[in-house]
């Protein structure tokens, strides 16, 4: 497990004078001239060298949590500032008020189960900074451990939540040593008590599941309660047909049961579940395009249709929610449907996988999808979900996880600049000016990866000062001072 | 030297009946079931079997080649279809008729100089597929044959162009050589003939370089005209200066000799030089921004209009010209910036580096730079120019370059679907049939990059069965045959 703080920075925490017990990390950047930059974290205490970790024990449970009061939705709605909307208002430097009343219109949502205090509250709406996610546990031979150790992986570089896709083979593990909201697909994890066959499934045994998981403390459920029956036979004609799991699963149990999807037609009990814990619910897209090709079609539209009514029945049962956009979508749609997605769910906040914009890039897939990833998000998607270099042809390795969120991560970064984030701004310009008086310690400490950063200058330096000689020697012998180094 | 055929596909050539000697490239990927799927080809006999191959000697020029006859943009003014964009038109599959107006209309160009009679033709417009350029011959200490080798290994993976920075040691080794039109700062090999010192440079030597450059075949030159010494006093309060090298170079000699610069007082002399060997003049943007701080100021906007300008006039006196777009802009502006230089130089080609949507990502610039470039591209930017994952760090090695390629070969195959190219939308299609269907030799072949999209597969198949079985499980066990692998 890679701990330890990030290279070129070091751990801080702001109290919360009005927060019991609560106080807000960041990473502070000291700079060559005195001054230092702060930034957003959420890499948890596992970049606190003064922590005391102990993944048997689990992370301490952060103080001043008080469960069991409805959901951050009722709470807002009743006009209360909890603690942590105290906590991501300090986090987001804004006003607490304003996150309040994002809440209440459901335009935003804190994943917060009541059950997992040893999270960080953070934020998912488009008023607030781009949020980036990680799958871990992908792999049948992962050990707890290695899910472990891929969630630490993935939010060292910046991931702010983490879906653990490991089936509840080691769920608890994952929670109490998780800093950051931990998302989960019940459905995956109750197909494997019917042995796989998605026709025994039935509503009891995913009901209990979804209990089962929020006693733990997962913080948001994805559920494709948008695959109805009568969705299926549009997806006939697909070049991908459904590609999502979770929505293939669905559809196969409707077409072979001949019945309307047990998701949809327990919709409200399954509410009622998810508001007692207050795990948010996340809705998937079941039948999203998983092709250039399919992109737009009649599936993917009744789908969503589907969503933005069970998004507003969820909201008026006291459940915060967010609704899954298109994976898969050429550059010039994906404007358009975020904002139809924005429309018809009544503005509840969006999270994505890309959308990859072209199918051709199979071993480089990060690059297709943070490109349409940056779009989406500029557009208003809150938060991207990473799709790894080889998303298509295998599990991602470590290597590939780091890749997959630091992709990602530029994308939202990118759509943040594009939107108008003043303390995204200030990181770049930091960045840009330490770039222009040659502190290249200080670019690679602002950098996205520092490690990475830095390993590429030194092997350019290394290779002698002939070579980088070229590089900037116009910089150094200019009128202005001011020669750069870039293009031609 | 990285030769022989890409993985999964043979070379072709089509016959042009009607243009002498002229047979246009192309690879094929033979399909699992028996079709196939014709792409476009950048990379030269290096990847074709039978192609004898002698650097010493250089390629064979291209039969049916007559030069002196003036510019493509004469001649298309003529009404002329000429051999090369007879070529070009099959190369794209689209009409001649469609390729002549577009130039004649200055909308597009063919780098093809009279004397660099190896190079295959393509076209640089926004009606037609968008290209890709890379650097070459960044290094110093890089032989001659290094940089060679630097060129055939970028248009293996799908450089359109290279510029040769390598300022003229070896750029006829190079020019023999290269089965693409290749671009040079012809201000860079002039620096050199006086010593490295910008207020030495006159008109004179810069005129004589370009000269000699234009003698031995170089297809288009970057020159920086449009930075006027009335210019330089509004780059003062950037954050990032000059960052273009002959935009710093320039501004550096205006400066010195308080005087006007003589690449702007003697262009129309230079045009009539250019156009004597059809050198497609590339007006270079030396006053683009280099960081998000400084986009859209002033010295950005005042080059801009100088630029649109002097792109008249050079059409006017039967050059071909194409404008550089800015290299660091924030998301939400690069759309309007492509329609004010749109605007400004009367629809001529624009290129960019990116442009980089963020400055915070130094070791993944490329990913920066990718995002940008497919919006850009998807607005009508013409042609890319690759950004290295390191570019602000050192020079790119062969696994960087590889990298760049690959990463703005992905962002203008996301551009030209969403313009709605339905050749491109061909290719996707078929990868995604490949994909729904297990064929996955076929999903290599049909990618960006066959070897890397193999090996990652492998890798994971050879951790066992148990761990792919994980990964597609649901894909053979479910109802409709067609359960996904993807995401959740």
């Amino acid at each position: 497990m890679t701990t330890g703080p990030i290279t070129g920075s070091a751990k801080g925490y702001l109290d919360l004078a009005d927060v019991r017990g609560g106080r807000v990390p960041y990473r502070r950047v000291p700079l060559a001239d005195g001054r230092h930059v702060d930034l957003y974290d959420s890499s948890g205490p596992y970049t606190d060298p003064d922590a005391v970790l102990d993944v048997d024990r689990g992370l301490p449970p952060r103080p001043g949590v008080i469960g069991g009061l409805g959901t951050q939705l009722q709470r807002a709605r009743d006009g209360v500032v909890t603690a942590e909307m105290a906590f991501v208002a300090a986090r987001e430097g804004l006003r607490p008020r304003l996150v309040r009343d994002e809440i209440a219109a459901g335009r935003a949502v804190i994943p917060a189960n009541h059950r997992h205090p040893e999270s960080e509250p953070m934020i998912i709406g488009r008023a607030f900074r781009v949020k980036v996610t990680a799958n871990v546990g992908t792999s049948n031979l992962a050990s707890g451990d290695s899910t472990l150790e891929d969630m630490v992986w993935s939010i060292r570089w910046g991931a702010d939540t983490v879906v653990d896709l490991s089936t509840g083979r080691d769920g608890d593990r994952i929670l109490r040593n998780a800093p950051v909201p931990v998302g989960t697909v019940p459905l995956h994890q109750t197909l494997e008590t019917v042995q796989g066959d998605p026709a025994a499934l039935t509503w009891e045994a995913f009901r209990d599941t979804v209990v089962e998981q929020a006693e733990r403390g997962v913080d948001y459920m994805t559920v494709h309660a948008g695959v109805r029956l009568e969705h299926v036979p549009l997806t006939a004609g697909r070049v991908a047909g459904i590609v999502s799991r979770g929505g293939a699963i669905m559809a196969a149990w409707c077409l072979r049961r001949r019945t309307e999807s047990f998701l949809y037609t327990h919709f409200d009990e399954l509410c009622d579940i998810l508001a007692h814990y207050d795990v948010t619910l996340a809705l998937g897209a079941g039948l999203q395009p998983g092709s250039i090709a399919d992109a737009d079609d009649a599936a993917q539209f009744a789908e969503l249709r589907t969503i933005g009514g069970l998004a507003k029945t969820a909201k008026a049962r006291g459940v915060q929610v967010m609704v899954e956009g298109p994976g898969h979508l050429p550059l010039h749609v994906i404007a358009d449907n975020v904002r139809l997605l924005d429309q018809l769910s009544h503005g509840a906040p969006s999270y994505a996988y890309g959308p990859l914009t072209t199918d051709v890039a199979p071993g480089h897939d990060h690059i297709a999808s943070a490109i349409g990833a940056a779009v989406t998000a500029q557009a208003g998607t809150a938060m991207l979900c990473c799709v790894s270099p080889k998303e298509h042809l295998g599990v991602p390795d470590r290597a590939g996880l780091k890749e997959a969120v630091i992709a990602h991560k530029i994308a939202a970064h990118a759509a943040d600049l594009a939107k108008g984030h003043a303390q995204t701004q200030q990181r770049d310009d930091a960045l840009s000016r330490a770039r222009f008086e040659f502190h290249w310690y200080d670019q690679f400490a602002l950098s996205v990866d520092p490690d990475t950063a830095r390993r590429a200058y030194e092997v350019s330096n290394s290779v002698g000062p002939a070579k980088l000689a070229h590089f900037y020697s116009l910089r150094i012998s200019n009128a202005l001072g001011h020669i750069g180094e870039q293009s031609t």
